[in-house]
């Protein structure tokens, strides 16, 4: 009989958004009336912009064609016109990335959730708290010791690392998924420091480096000191070019990043990585890379940006319903989501069916994304601009 | 200090194709001059059908558009309008799947080397050898213990189970790669009762299954009477549809696979990897679903059939040539490999310098499949027909 990886069995049943995906169409079914406004999953709503869709068409006609015609990649690592875009994208604001040390893959969750097979189950993982899920359900299905580092109010949500406490693997996300808040340069240096002393290695995420808007706020970790030595990257294009259901991000690893093996060998973690990706994965759609290039091109990256700017705005309306209200938040400002306080001490699931209930507003719970998002909300500035509007003059008008 | 998985120390330190490349790239450098026919990793030449290419433009179009724009899928096992169409191509077959107990993945590899996470590491693994090296790289990185079933010239390279060893898992291929070899319904009847009597689990690859020709063999383990106790199936459109640079496959688990947790309780297999893959997958790509799905048309299907019938034309040419110099072959008939003995006793390694140096053809030799593969060597219908010809006739100008 198979034994099963019974740490699967020790976590939540499903997948937090599977979860709200579940309340939500039960509330639907039972009202079908309502006008349900999705504020909840972090989903673009803007279309792929135009030469993005060309460049993919143009993609797909090639291989309708045995002169174009693409079978597998040699690597499976990406396609080197779209990882010299890749490139010169970090290029563009001052960071140095080897194409080579670029791996396109089909959308962040994928690495941040599959990179958890390079190590041992011997690790202490630390992450931040509250955080993406996928941090700590990848880490406890391969049973690891998973510890946090508490984000709240006091720290705005931005935590910094305890230097009595040791950890091999952490995980930092910034701009902040799902709070909204970033590292500057100076908080950054500190956690490389402290990577740096534990011989730790960082999982950083930055999905969301597009909605930086801040001058000292770095869009990467590598455009901090040390970084090179103790850091993984992830982006990813569904934030930054709507690419949620077009599936494509890509990770970065310098090649200077080992770690010791216990027989005293240095291992190349770029290698390492390459070795899993070699036996469990075999590249992107061709197509998808083609249309992912064209994201980086100056009329991709003006088009993209537009999209950015379309819901910037719309965090902007949010932020400014919760100032009318006199509700506190994090967020908005270099990030698509607004993180605020429940009203009146409410629960963080309180408050959402009570949003869905009288708003038919759908939100994410903070508790969903850990101990510390418990009496906390995320919204995100995702949608369409009129229905935004509308979802906070309903939210305004609850009787709270 | 992160623990490394030291598992992967173990392992060959390239993927097979990967060292197969190296060792070409290095012969192409020495002899700019000569001209390389590629008969060695299984990659498809023909391009994609016109419908099929239609149909992905159509999708990015979609995407450019607000009204027609899909972001995140819902539950990322696939859009219902291609689960629909693989269970009606399982229907075109005489095989019930549900929609339901269809995933949809980025291809066949993915989800192989992937479904590793949802088993615990004290289990026993059953091979085939010679076989696909994902099988058994995948499992050695969890650190199990794999046994084999020899694949060899006394059983056709159709291995059967020996009753008296027990497995937990049990990897099966029919069509095989790389032996061309199949399995009739009655000898995966027998596959199926060791199973059941083993509580065992067969993960079943059949992504050769559109080469078939002959009626008595299935081109789904659903097709035997009570795989759907035991057996998950791994399909992909590789193969079927030139899907080799598109990427997409599927992966069926019928409702009603279970196995027992320690605490005695029954788990759903289905319920456990749609957990695993909630947090570590976010689907395909949607112009890429769309592609697939018109597969499956009727229009789909005729384009992507000639295809296949031009590679088995090839497949012709390779055995008709192999019957004129007298060497021993499998596969050819239901099967886009040639199997076959290399002449003079030579070991593999050394016949695919000999054919690299002398013929400049391309092939992969057996050894790198398992250890029952020395002395064999793979050949590929996926070629161009005039470059088949051309790479036949001068393995038959080889001094042997």
């Amino acid at each position: 009989m198979p034994q099963l990886n019974e740490n699967f069995l020790k976590l939540e049943k499903n997948y937090l958004f599977i979860n709200i995906a579940k309340k939500v169409n039960e509330f639907s079914k039972a009202h079908p009336e309502a006008d349900i406004i999705r504020m909840g999953i972090g989903d673009v709503t803007q279309p792929i912009a135009k030469c993005v869709v060309d460049a993919m068409k143009k993609g797909a006609d090639e291989m309708g064609v045995k002169e174009t015609f693409k079978g597998y990649e040699d690597s499976g690592a990406g396609y080197d016109f779209l990882k010299e875009a890749v490139s010169g994208y970090y290029k563009s604001f001052d960071v140095d990335i080897l194409p080579e040390e670029i791996r396109i893959n089909d959308g962040a969750k994928s690495d941040c959730g599959n990179i958890v097979d390079i190590f041992g189950n011997d690790n202490t993982v630390l992450i931040t708290d509250p955080a993406y899920p996928v941090y700590v359900d990848t880490n406890l299905m391969s049973g690891r010791k998973v510890i946090f580092a508490d984000s709240n109010e006091e720290n705005g949500f931005a935590a910094m690392p305890d230097p009595n406490v040791h950890a091999d693997l952490i995980y930092l996300c910034s701009p902040n998924n799902p709070t909204g808040s970033v590292y500057t340069k100076d908080q950054l240096k500190v956690w490389i420091d402290y990577a740096i002393k534990n011989d730790a290695i960082i999982i950083y995420d930055c999905a969301y480096e597009a909605f930086i808007t801040e001058e000292n706020i770095p869009r990467s970790i590598f455009a901090v000191e040390g970084a090179r030595r103790c850091a993984i990257e992830m982006c990813s294009l569904s934030k930054t070019a709507g690419f949620t259901g077009m599936r494509c991000g890509y990770t970065v690893i310098p090649n200077e990043l080992t770690a010791k093996a216990s027989d005293g060998s240095e291992v190349s973690i770029s290698a390492l990585w390459g070795r899993r990706q070699g036996s469990k994965f075999n590249g992107v759609s061709y197509p998808v890379q083609c249309a992912a290039a064209a994201v980086f091109s100056p009329k991709g990256i003006k088009q993209t940006r537009e999209n950015i700017a379309y819901y910037q705005q719309n965090a902007r309306v949010i932020a400014s319903a919760l100032d009318e209200i006199g509700i506190k938040y994090t967020g908005g400002k270099n990030s698509p989501y607004i993180w605020f306080k429940c009203p009146n001490g409410m629960g963080s699931w309180e408050f959402f069916d009570k949003l869905l209930e009288e708003a038919n507003v759908v939100g994410t719970p903070g508790a969903g994304f850990g101990r510390n998002g418990e009496g906390w909300f995320r919204l995100t500035a995702f949608g369409d601009s009129e229905r935004t509007k509308e979802a906070m003059e309903r939210f305004k008008a609850l009787k709270l």
